[in-house]
Parts: structure tokens; C-alpha cells; sequence
């Protein structure tokens, strides 16, 4: 069951990268998927503390359920 | 004393942060300048494994002293 996350900050590709990376550091099961559009992150084999730790250590915004 | 470091990948203020972010969590010490046009990464109060190892994870890459 994946999960999508509004997360503000990601303008480019590397943010996206960042993000990304940031979750899979803490959780390496996780499958990540961003939206630069749609500014949000969806994920998959994880759970929500963790997201949002990962997500605010890396500078961007975790903002919640979509 | 601080080094200047080649980064590739930040191409945005959001990585600017990402980066800064990730070396600051890793060396709560540590001054960060990024310049983002010099794609160089400015650090005072850390060592360089440290930071190489902060910047890989956070999904940008680390090309040494410039």
C-alpha cells in the first residue's frame, strides 16, 4: 500500500533526487515516487514518522496526507 | 580554516538547502556556503570523509576539493 505526502521546497530534479534519497537512507525497502507538479511524494514500505523525519532532515517540507 | 568542495547536481535553492542541510545534521558545527552558479560547496568545522559521505547520501555528488 503506498501513501502520498504533500512535501513543499522540490523544484528541480535534484531536490527530487534529494528527497528521494533521504528516504531510502532511513528506510532501504521503501519505493519512492515524486511529483515535482503536483509537489508531492508517494511511497511505499514505510511508515509516516519516518517519512517526515527523513523529509525535514533534508530540508524540504513534509506537509501530510494529500 | 575552511575548503571548497566540487558538488554536481544542485541546480536549485532547494538543493542549496538539501545540501546544507545534510552536512549540518552530520556536523552540527559546521558553516556551509553553497554557490550554486561555481557548483562548489564552502564548509568550516567538519572534515572532508564526513562530508562527502553527508553529500553522496543526500543524492548529490562529491568531486573533491577544488
Amino acid at each position: 500500500m503506498s501513501t502520498t505526502y504533500r512535501v513543499t521546497g522540490m523544484t528541480c530534479g535534484g531536490c527530487a533526487r534529494a528527497v528521494t534519497q533521504a528516504i531510502t537512507e532511513a528506510a532501504p525497502a521503501a519505493t519512492v515516487d515524486v511529483d515535482l507538479d503536483r509537489q508531492t511524494v508517494t511511497v511505499e514500505g514505510t511508515d509516516e514518522a519516518l517519512i517526515k523525519v527523513a523529509i525535514d532532515a533534508a530540508g524540504f517540507g513534509f506537509e501530510g496526507r494529500v
